[in-house]
């Protein structure tokens, strides 16, 4: 299908272009022009954007996307008694069937607040993966072994069935939980797999400054992130989770690898982890990406409020309201989430990219006056000015209603019924 | 008109109550019953809720609603930079009859986010009486003296032209704008007409550290609290907007008045103020409720985002997540703001009070599944759940729509071009 967006402001995220005015065309899932006026009008579908923006989609690029079930069930609980007492023994009764439903529920949420790629980490991966077609959604699933469930085989199973799709809707990543649920063995033979399938890595990383005593307990005073280099586990790239309690040196680990951070500011804050050194991140020239991660922790997966919120705790982190431009926080949402997850023709919006955009309603009255729009997006950005969020050309949300092939309430039902058996 | 809310979820905020279902009736602005099934079914206007949710509208108790101008003019600069050479020069250039166009952007902006009412502190305030009039909203001014404009004797004029109004929208209390602003002459004769008048008192106090500091300079090592204190300011209760940097005599202070605590998370945060100790007010018993303050410093005006961040900074603050449970922030929104703004007939949706309502679409997908409605609303709530806001019995936003006299875009065009000619 041939889609005109006419009559918008662009915002094409392509270093100093700013935003411009003019028409944008998409044939199939690929945007074919940007530019001040379409060579032809005579498109199947044409929608005129008043001059409201355009600009790529957000990337999720932490996500537990069937962990829906777990909203609200377990706020403002010491951090072990939310894990141990709550989450662990529901988590178990989770069928993979039970996923593919709860995970609709988060893509639905993302769509509304301008999400258009998730980086999903969940044990079973084909399960978010069909949701994610199902949907016409864009995800790249993440292995997530440690040392009592799913191991290295399982993932390179995974990695073969996903990718062998063929689907640009999904694609699969080797990764692991986190180091203090892993053993060595496994990390090992993990690493060979990696180097086998040139694969990058990623797993949850320094969320804690008492994860990192205990890792460097157990491994000769190594942090999390020097034990994972000296197994060769990034030596195809990849990136960290949370990333909170974070040494120069692995800094200079995460940069001599060209490895991704992904921040998790609503998670970190919500749990008392603490503030992920960000503007240290970005100072290093590191590529700083912005996750949600699940509704159990966060509990709302919008990523105004992630934005908004990576800026002002760094402000309050440096005690400098000058600290980390909102620009930066607009970069990791959009280029520097596609870029950990390895979506390079989801960078911009610009001619032979994906056509995942949104379209941003500037007659909100947050978004009035137009004094600078992308502050405007990050400081006063809400879910209520996503007008539409579009996925490789087609439209899954409009002006507050979803387009998918499947009723909204009996996403809603059929979440509720397992969220209420699996409490049960 | 008599209007009836039927087959509603209906959080009424009475202690205890919890969440039931039925019916609520409204007749002009007032709550005429509550309950499961309303006694007639002939009303003027019947709307089905549809099993969503009713709850009191949140109640901004800081905002500053003319600055709407201020919206990403000068962001992530130096606090000083900030002030000086962007917000004091363009603020000298406004008029009265700017601010009144100016306010209403904020109105809308409110009414988006379930505001139902605001604590607005500006100078000329009979320009935001007069626009919450005409757009139907509710509005208690605030005095804003200082040394330097709108002494005292103006303020007790404002006092009698806007309470005489009569009108159970608008009201205004005495207030000031800040010790570091005031000098003791004019704090002695305000203080006299708090006497005379038994009005509270409310003003910016102890925002940041050095604020504190340099008042312990000029005035024998007072605190703002104990010097305003010292002047018999607060011998009919008010309180303070920020108290970031609180002392415990300062709270003990406030506890003697009755004086309300105002937090603003979401500035005081991006302006890298600080945390107030949002926990030790709570845990002493004062009345604490939530600001958005101005559009200039926030930038955007969301009570979900302030609800979201006064819980998340105190778990940060005390490295705890068990600290300041979600309901608390939910409670200082509704029941909190109102107290402190004198509106004792908009504590509780119940009969007999005032019928600023608003009704929260259960069928988002960031409010599903349905575990615990109330810390959906706050760990997940936001600006698209907002299906309704009701004030005084009159419905000013529905399902994305404003219903005013006036077009949004003609506000917009207004709010444009005095910002464009402000800021040139």
């Amino acid at each position: 299908m041939s889609i005109l967006l006419k009559n918008a402001r662009i915002l094409t995220m392509v270093d100093g272009e700013g935003i411009r005015e003019g028409d944008v065309l998409i044939d199939g899932d690929t945007i074919s022009y940007v530019g001040e006026k379409a060579p032809r009008q005579d498109y199947e579908k044409v929608i005129d954007c008043e001059k409201n923006l355009l600009m790529p989609g957000f990337k999720n690029a932490h996500a537990h996307s069937a962990m829906s079930f777990a909203r609200s069930i377990s706020d403002d609980l010491p951090l072990q008694k939310w894990l141990y007492d709550k989450i662990f023994p529901i988590e178990a009764k989770i069928t993979p069937e039970d996923q593919y439903h709860l995970s609709k529920v988060s893509i639905l949420e993302y769509l509304s607040s301008g999400i258009t790629s998730c980086f999903d980490m969940y044990y079973n991966p084909m399960m978010m993966a069909k949701a994610s077609i199902d949907t016409g959604f864009r995800s790249v699933m993440l292995g997530t072994a440690t040392r009592y469930r799913e191991n290295v085989k399982t993932m390179v199973d995974d990695y073969k069935a996903i990718n062998g799709l063929n689907n640009p809707l999904v694609s699969y990543i080797l990764g692991f939980h986190a180091e203090y649920t892993a053993d060595e063995g496994m990390l090992i033979e993990l690493s060979k797999a990696a180097h086998e399938l040139h694969s990058p890595i990623f797993t949850h990383t320094s969320e804690t400054p008492s994860e990192v005593e205990a890792c460097k307990d157990r491994h000769h005073g190594l942090t999390p992130t020097e034990y994972m280099d000296s197994l060769g586990l990034f030596d195809y790239g990849g990136g960290g989770f949370h990333c909170v309690a974070f040494s120069k040196h692995d800094i200079e680990i995460y940069k001599k690898h060209g490895l991704s951070i992904v921040t998790c500011p609503g998670s970190n804050s919500k749990l008392a982890s603490g503030i992920a050194p960000l503007s240290d991140f970005v100072a290093a020239g590191l590529n700083l990406a912005i996750g949600t991660d699940g509704a159990g922790s966060n509990n709302g997966l919008d990523f105004f409020y992630e934005m908004r919120l990576a800026c002002v705790l760094q402000k309050l982190l440096l005690g400098k309201s000058e600290a980390f431009d909102g620009s930066l926080a607009l970069k990791a949402a959009t280029i520097g989430g596609a870029k950990a997850m390895g979506l390079n023709d989801c960078l911009y919006l610009k001619e032979g990219q994906k056509a995942d955009i949104i379209m941003i309603d500037l007659s909100r009255p947050n978004m009035q006056p137009l004094n600078n729009i992308e502050k405007n997006i990050v400081y006063s950005g809400a879910k209520d000015d996503v007008k539409m969020s579009m996925v490789g050309g087609k439209i899954l949300y409009m002006d507050g209603i979803f387009h998918l092939d499947e009723d909204i309430h009996s996403i809603y039902d059929r979440a509720q019924q397992i969220t209420d058996r699996i409490k049960g």
